[in-house]
């Protein structure tokens, strides 16, 4: 076992002795903006088909139970609760990201997820609550950061494996465990770790973090009726970083444990599309705003990008709303048609109206070695042949551009309000920002059912 | 997609298709025989603690719901049920064995667990079940052949990941799902497929079959739902064989598909300890009865035995039951005192019989090269002076020298007749022999609630 740091043990004790008061106040309120983006982007998840098929499917295998599930007065057992949460926070790809430069974590769909859910099977304040959730965000992202990049080219989907173990944390600190309890539920919940990358496209992709919140709080209620399982199970001989990374580096999952708090570098997305494509809208909005544009004053646009943006997102001629979240052409032109990057700039019917086609034709992407995955250089050629040029280096919603509370807040309400109503909504974003006042968080989610 | 093999789809077709009036009558007696041995090790390990606390935690997460779980009369959820009964199963390492060589697969505990578990969610005969069981089985284990050794070697419980898949399939025959959906029913099966050797040693081991079935369950009924998933799970890219085998051979999965029953080679424990002592039980058992010996007469015991047994069972002091499950020592001392390798002598009392553990100090074990996993030499010395000598050439319980099927129903009711009584154990045996004439196979369940 020499070599092996004990990342189990020190993720467990973290979490399990994490007290809010002690915690700086930025990162109190990092976790704060995580869990007003996560009810927003679940919101509008729960409209979709897949959170639809989530809730038929509790109904047929845990009805007539006690937890809530967000955007529908139905209560159905935790577990299923849990997932039906994940899978709406995720499904549209909309939620927040972390993302050091060797893995991709999306931490608050499992980690808020669970508990939430938790929260449903023990009284649990908001600062209990927030506590829970900073442990188990520290402990996915970690992980995740330990099994690196080859982790993720293999064919994992990180939010899915890492998220379980974030969730079981998160869970386990709800339900009081000790930091021995919280090392086993960490067994337990990596032991059912899983998400592969073979169906993305489909539902399945939103079904990880659903997944890893109802594993991770199985886990915690497992260990606390006296389930065992390892003592070492992230860095431990055929444990999760030796089995399911082929070049994993523990000690990464420790550096700055307890100082470097990591939800302070998470990223919320501006915009309602692929992320490639946000510095174009950056850009867009800014010359927009800047020159008081329409897109009938531009004859074309051009705009400099990394490599990815072109081979990922060079969908020139989307026709469905998913399509045209990772289309740059469809992005840059409805930014410029609509000054916006919302939910409804990507819908079936924005992607299909004219008047954005015809912009669309005049949007060219270059191949830029210059940019990063986060910058664009944009150039709008006006009819009067004016030629106007931008630079975004650091998209907005990343650790360098970060969403003021207000924008993060308009986002909320953006989505948010469609389904429960403006009123109910900025209510839902007053009683986030102020959750550790709270003395049963559960009564969030009550008040989040919408009007169904 | 060159060169890969259509896995999913076939192995879909198979079990969505499958029909026991048309299996061969062997193929549904063997599936019979997996049934019987699985309710036997179900309700003798449903006494242990790892059962006890699934159903505590199925009292927290899913009170109050219609499933049975295995010697309780506790009605759950049927996710927890599939979880417990799974568990309850896999626990005391005496369930049946599909291992062809380059994979190890215990698949009645996830695939009839599910099977049963999904018979709680529609109207289901025992016909029914039977096709569904055996689609399962070969579901699971093709796609453990497929997966090969490399899949188990780098640390994962191949039980755990295939069982996903075989229960996913089987639960999705059950609720009558098309071949397109059982197809849908494994991406979403595959996709949670998990199970780290790290828990190993602990209750964590016996949760992966568990949660493949639960984790199966929920496969079928999402995709009943309308929850989508990938096409080319098993063989797709970033699928289950990319991501967790470096040197899977998928067509394995095909060969011989639909006219060798791999139910027909599964094999069945004769003896309530690890497998590597069973050929030297056989010989001791085989000996004392042709001789009529008891433990006085013998002076002394060498067995010659494959490496692995001197190395993985070479505990010559066992002290709890579990130490001597895995003592070659124990297993031969106590056959030859009792005349017997039931559970009841591998209790920590039996370990620690000082008659036992008298003889225990007489037995001697040597590496032979000659001797396979499951071959022996046993060698008995006698007070008198006589050497007498056995060759075992396949342990009794694999598919070179099957259990009968009076020695099959003489270890259930050996496991049964404890938790339910020999009355109720007998009867049960004869439902398990004539599942085919229920129209539900839930009563089966219903009567092996046990005493409490």
């Amino acid at each position: 076992m020499t070599g092996r740091p004990p990342v189990t043990r020190r993720l467990a004790e973290l979490t399990a002795d994490l007290d809010v008061t002690q915690l700086p106040p930025e990162v109190v309120h990092a976790a704060k903006r995580c869990l007003l983006d996560w009810l927003g982007v679940a919101l509008a998840g729960s409209t979709d088909a897949s959170a639809e098929s989530v809730r038929a499917t509790a109904a047929v295998v845990a009805p007539e139970q006690a937890a809530w599930v967000v955007g529908s007065p139905v209560r159905v057992g935790v577990l299923l609760a849990a997932l039906a949460n994940g899978v709406a926070a995720h499904v549209l790809d909309y939620d927040d990201t972390f993302n050091p430069g060797h893995t991709t974590v999306h931490a608050s769909a499992p980690v808020w997820s669970a508990v939430l859910a938790a929260a449903e099977l023990t009284p649990t304040d908001g600062r209990t609550a927030l506590a829970a959730f900073v442990g188990g965000f520290e402990t996915a992202c970690r992980v995740g950061m330990a099994a690196g990049r080859e982790h993720y080219d293999v064919g994992w989907h990180v939010t899915g494996t890492v998220g379980h173990l974030g969730a079981a944390a998160a869970a386990g600190r709800v339900l009081g465990l000790s930091a021995d309890a919280v090392v086993t539920a960490l067994g337990t919940g990596a032991t059912q770790a899983a998400g592969l990358k073979n169906v993305y496209g489909s539902m399945g992709k939103s079904l990880h973090p659903g997944k890893a919140a109802a594993d991770g709080v199985l886990s915690a209620v497992l260990t606390r009726s006296g389930f065992t399982s390892s003592a070492d199970v992230v860095e431990g001989p055929r444990g999760f970083l030796d089995v399911l990374s082929t070049g994993a580096q523990p000690q990464r999952a420790l550096d700055g444990l307890g100082t470097e708090w990591l939800v302070l570098q998470d990223g919320f997305k501006a915009y309602a599309c692929g992320s490639l494509t946000h510095a174009c809208i950056d850009g867009v909005l800014r010359l927009r705003a800047e020159h008081g544009l329409t897109a009938d004053d531009v004859a074309g646009v051009d705009v400099d990008v990394h490599e990815y943006v072109v081979t990922t997102t060079g969908n020139a001629s989307p026709t469905t709303g998913l399509e045209g979240k990772f289309s740059v052409f469809h992005s840059v032109a409805v930014a410029l048609v609509d000054g916006a990057g919302r939910s409804r700039q990507f819908t079936d019917e924005r992607v299909q109206a004219p008047e954005v086609v015809e912009v669309r034709k005049r949007v060219r992407a270059h191949q830029d070695p210059a940019q990063t995955k986060h910058s664009a250089v944009v150039r709008l050629t006006l009819h009067d042949g004016r030629v106007l040029t931008t630079s975004v280096a650091h998209n907005k919603g990343t650790p360098g551009n970060p969403l003021t509370d207000a924008e993060l807040e308009e986002k909320f309400l953006d989505l948010a309000a469609p389904v429960v109503g403006e009123r109910a909504a900025a209510e839902l974003a007053r009683t986030c920002w102020a959750v550790e006042a709270l003395t049963d968080v559960t009564t969030l989610l009550a008040a989040a059912t919408g009007p169904r």
